[in-house]
């Protein structure tokens, strides 16, 4: 194929973003948490590319999620400061990285593993109140001496309110935060260190606790962050063609293997979808549509649907401005 | 990484199915359906390792959803009798390659767009009661004409009746099956040609109307489709690695970006599964596992599964025995 030109040169489905809105997010973002402020995570996107406009940006430490995302940031000369913001222990992959990687710890295992790999820097994972990783604020003292025992110098606490994301009160929102953060505060004076690493997008403005902000999906944002009135556009959609249309529904291209669907069904502005098909999306929309009509598809949940493409496409308007690999997938 | 010799060795979350239930699934299908009698379709699993097993055992015509899996399956050599399945407007890729390539029409614009771009032969596709592509049975015999016209061979019909595949009372999917496939023949009545192909995994032994049945899920199944008392096993899981443990759950890697989510959350024997998360799975179980720990997490629908990975691992037992890359992702 040769290079696309406009979106009409695109084989679709395809996943699409508005280059404008997108650095929109990029600068709205700087403004409220420059440089360290931000440790931009990199799973909501998995694209050096687009990595890179946040380093740009000022940003130039980031969080990570899986191994391979932190080998394909070293790799990408983006390692100046790598957070694995999650247990590993599986850590033969990490210690010769040509990287600052800091990694989570949460359990004498992690720290094992941690060391024994090769990893020089952690932090300790404290639970604030999501049921997944970390360990109670009263063990992160603990795991800390631990930690240094083993000969692992200790950065300081991380501690993820994923639950307070979607709170679509502000004022609950905030106080739920306080209380989240409270308890890393408590787990973050018997540690000591200078990172107190926290939130995501949805809390970026209410958590002054954290000496960092790990958010990512400001960048590109989806439909169940764009409700909660956040100062960041809805840049992605899958740009899909209407392939079949019948007199009560047409039907897309491009359906839940193109889209996150964890968070529920996509979104075509001013139509009603029906349901989706891996291949397909139904949908109705009066006036119908024709067949060869190109239409947008806004996913729901950013990070599985930007997982779940080879590229991403940036469009002026029409034209394919750039073309970025989202090549920090799989594991 | 060296070679993979056990499930030990695999970096987690890993795809890995059962060899020895692939094999029975792959025999049981065989003798129900032999030969052309079959024709799975790849986009359950999107591997051409895994369709030249299929063609070992006697199927050498597949189907196809995506363009992309047509290209693959040529490149491979397996494009003795490719159907692309689908309606497709983009034709670009298709008339140059060197298979056998018949493709789904519905409409005037579909038939213009294969004839333009070098395809030969073409299939009616036809609505038999899914709310998604296919004419009306009254307007098949029409555009078999058209078709004709433009230049291209029409092989017959085709007519998916997806929204059969899970009734759970096989005298009531024996009916309605019935009903939907009366409509596929009078549309065949009017079109013609050596094909009627339609069916799925859950039809595969009820839908006797079709000439040809194209079931793809029957090799490797998942929670929904093995809910039906198919004679077929689950053999595919995702290995995850639990890398967590509280006092009242564990966490596993391995979450939404491993698994097709559609269908709701996975399953983990013998654990209660509270919810995915990017890259985690939080469950309970008694007695609680320890840190370490491998589990095997069954997902609910296999097809967007499988395109989240890019390889699959075969074992017998804990040894690993093959590896298949899953090559046709993408579009």
């Amino acid at each position: 194929m040769a290079d696309p030109k406009t979106l009409h040169d695109l084989p679709t489905p395809a996943l699409v973003a508005d280059h404008s809105a997108l650095q929109r997010n990029l600068t709205t973002m700087a403004e409220a948490l420059p440089g360290d402020r931000l440790r931009p995570h990199v799973k909501a996107h998995k694209c050096t590319a687009l990595a890179a406009r946040q380093a740009a940006a000022g940003h130039t430490n980031f969080t990570c999620a899986t191994v391979r995302e932190v080998e394909g940031m070293a790799a990408a000369g983006l390692g100046n400061d790598l957070l694995l913001a999650n247990e590993v222990l599986d850590t033969r992959r990490l210690g010769a990285l040509d990287a600052r990687v800091t990694v989570a710890v949460d359990s004498t295992e992690t720290i094992r593993a941690a060391a024994s790999g090769g990893v020089r820097e952690v932090v300790i994972d404290v639970n604030v109140g999501l049921p997944r990783c970390g360990c109670s604020p009263e063990a992160a003292g603990g795991l800390a001496d631990e930690a240094r025992r083993a000969g692992l110098l200790v950065r300081g606490v991380m501690g993820y309110e994923g639950h307070l994301m979607m709170v679509d009160d502000r004022a609950k929102q905030k106080a739920a935060t306080d209380e989240s953060m409270a308890l890393l505060l408590q787990a973050h004076g018997d540690v000591g260190g200078e990172l107190v690493s926290a939130g995501g997008t949805g809390t970026y403005d209410l958590n002054s606790a954290a000496t960092e902000i790990q958010a990512g999906s400001y960048v590109l944002m989806d439909t169940a962050y764009a409700k909660l009135g956040l100062p960041f556009e809805l840049a992605l959609s899958v740009l899909s063609t209407v392939i079949s249309v019948s007199d009560k529904w047409a039907v897309g291209d491009g359906g839940l293997k193109a889209l996150g669907m964890d968070h529920g069904d996509p979104t075509v502005e001013g139509a009603n979808v029906w349901f989706c098909s891996d291949e397909h999306l139904t949908f109705s929309r009066s006036p119908s549509p024709a067949i060869g009509d190109q239409i947008r598809i806004q996913p729901a949940h950013v990070d599985p649907t930007m997982a779940k493409h080879e590229r991403l496409y940036l469009l002026d308007g029409e034209d394919v401005v750039d073309v970025m690999e989202i090549d920090l997938r799989g594991w």
